[in-house]
């Protein structure tokens, strides 16, 4: 049985001791179903490996505070073990210490100031379609109904607001085959992609404000691709780019803007996520801001406070992972920072 | 038993009809060595499927005349049939018709004016390392010796002299990988391609005069890559490029021209062949040329008379069969262009 009565260092050490990449996190959810379970404040839902658990006390408000469980490979790096002020193993920062905040808040505060959600999900790490949020926000999308969410996310204890978006597209060009010993027959595809380029070096990325925290686009080739045979002039060539937009741009005006950019090309879209305001301006979320301290920034990866936008939940990531060492084999978090990040949280929902 | 003395129309459907796709020549070496055999005034050799024979007069000068035995893979296109005035099948235009000429010429000229050598190899449609030519060269080279070729590459009757060189080079573009959402902390390798086809570009090919032809050469891209993933600004991309050259110049000489023209950028040569000079210049040539008759002209693609061009044999490129129709499915030969070339060659042999 999970002790959630224990040190939050020591209850991150235990859960990262419950090993749980992506699709084997069984073991963990359940030990975090059963510790909340024992806890008459808060009524407890499951759906598959992710566990939502809530107090329903009638406040005013509702606050969503969740993380995942599952963490990338192992990479011969548990056990966990403490050198100094520092807990090294996989997912100490990615983000145990997050989910180990959230537990003893769930455990230690049973009359918040707001009411709480707490949501602990699987499969974060791996393709959207298994994402456990994805599945519960189909499934019950009630679980997730509140007036502001804290997304776990390392984030080395600063608020970073929203997510911008992300998409990408093809952009090719056709020209026509000659056997290369008389290429003048041919029209050359990859010499075609010269103007492409030219735009994407001249490209210059917005950086917009969006409710008061200032964004970074970026238009960038990701691949290239062309050529049939070593003696054959190329018929098309493709580029992929990735366009990262702000959140003041919906999917549609991203697309729209990538068209124009590449006027004139065949530009086919591949895949998008849309991006998430920051949703600083909500008096909830000033409340947060107030009792966390530092000054938001943008968050310019994607992450999932984007399905907590899409379904109208303005969201934050904030956790006391470090983000740099996310995936990383020496993967460590700061045990001060897990403590600071628990005294955070706990005046802003206590206070 | 190959029958020699058959008109050389029916000769090159009986030829045809000897299945020889690359590898599987056996059959057709087999009749080729036995009907060159039973023939008193050669002396015939043999190196796996090549068959080489030789009149040995004591002329002044020796002339050979080569073809390879190998086909492309067969598409539903033997046995041949006649069609009005044209051979359909397999291996027709490429280039059994030039080597039914070349059997009847051995079969039917017992005392040519000069000493000539027939060569009949294997796997010309195959990688170098197989091909006959390459294997005789270097085991037999005295087989070779002569003061002229002639290869019965299909070029619907007309002289196509030398051959132009080729090379292959990777064209290199490092950079700097880093997450797509922070692309500013990375280097675009893919963007940097862009003054690499703006050279390529720009490029203005040579169209030198050698021995009297005028050749055309060709700088081109023909694959470019790069892209580590989806989310990654790529730290690499590599264009491979095909330079066609001249054959006034050397490997060396050619290799030397693509660094300049990519001076700056990393450039690693990946494989190469050199171009053979017409040599029509000399005066055997000379002799051919007024035989056949036409308007000499330069071989742009590469072929095998650029091995009897290292072995200091001149060697041109003559056979009745259409170059534009070798390697198709609807593949054949024009009946009269059999006929025309092994009037055209026995004259240059017997007059």
């Amino acid at each position: 049985m999970l002790d959630l009565t224990q040190d939050v260092r020591a209850l991150t050490a235990a859960i990262v001791d419950i090993e749980s990449v992506s699709g084997g996190e069984k073991a963990l959810a359940d030990a975090v179903e059963q510790a909340l379970t024992a806890l008459p404040h808060l009524t407890v839902d499951r759906s598959g490996e992710s566990v939502v658990a809530r107090t329903n006390l009638g406040r005013a408000e509702r606050v969503l505070i969740a993380g995942h469980l599952d963490t990338v490979p192992v990479a011969a790096n548990l056990p966990s073990r403490v050198e100094g002020d520092l807990l090294y193993g996989c997912g100490t920062s990615d983000m145990k210490a997050g989910v180990a905040v959230a537990l003893r808040l769930a455990a230690t505060v049973p009359a918040p100031n707001r009411d709480v959600t707490y949501v602990f999900y699987d499969c974060e790490e791996i393709e959207a379609e298994r994402n456990g949020l994805t599945r519960v926000a189909r499934d019950h999308p009630e679980w997730l109904a509140a007036d502001f969410a804290v997304l776990m996310e390392p984030t080395d204890g600063m608020i970073e607001g929203g997510c911008q978006g992300t998409l990408r597209a093809d952009v090719t060009v056709t020209g026509k085959r000659a056997h290369s010993a008389r290429s003048w027959f041919g029209v050359n595809a990859v010499h075609g992609i010269e103007p492409v380029l030219a735009r994407l070096n001249a490209y210059e990325a917005r950086l917009p404000t969006v409710d008061g925290l200032e964004y970074h686009e970026g238009l960038n080739a990701v691949a290239v691709r062309g050529g049939v045979a070593g003696n054959v002039i190329p018929d098309e060539c493709v580029v992929t780019v990735n366009y990262r937009f702000a959140p003041d741009l919906t999917i549609e005006q991203a697309e729209q803007h990538v068209r124009e950019v590449f006027e004139g090309y065949r530009v086919s879209f591949l895949d998008a996520a849309p991006g998430a305001r920051p949703g600083l301006t909500h008096p909830v979320a000033a409340a947060f801001t107030a009792a966390v301290g530092g000054t938001p920034r943008a968050k310019l990866g994607w992450t999932d406070v984007s399905r907590f936008s899409a379904l109208g939940v303005p969201a934050v990531n904030y956790g006391p992972g470090d983000p740099n060492l996310a995936h990383q084999q020496g993967e460590y978090v700061s045990l001060p920072k897990i403590v600071e990040s628990e005294r955070a949280l706990l005046n802003w929902l206590t206070k």
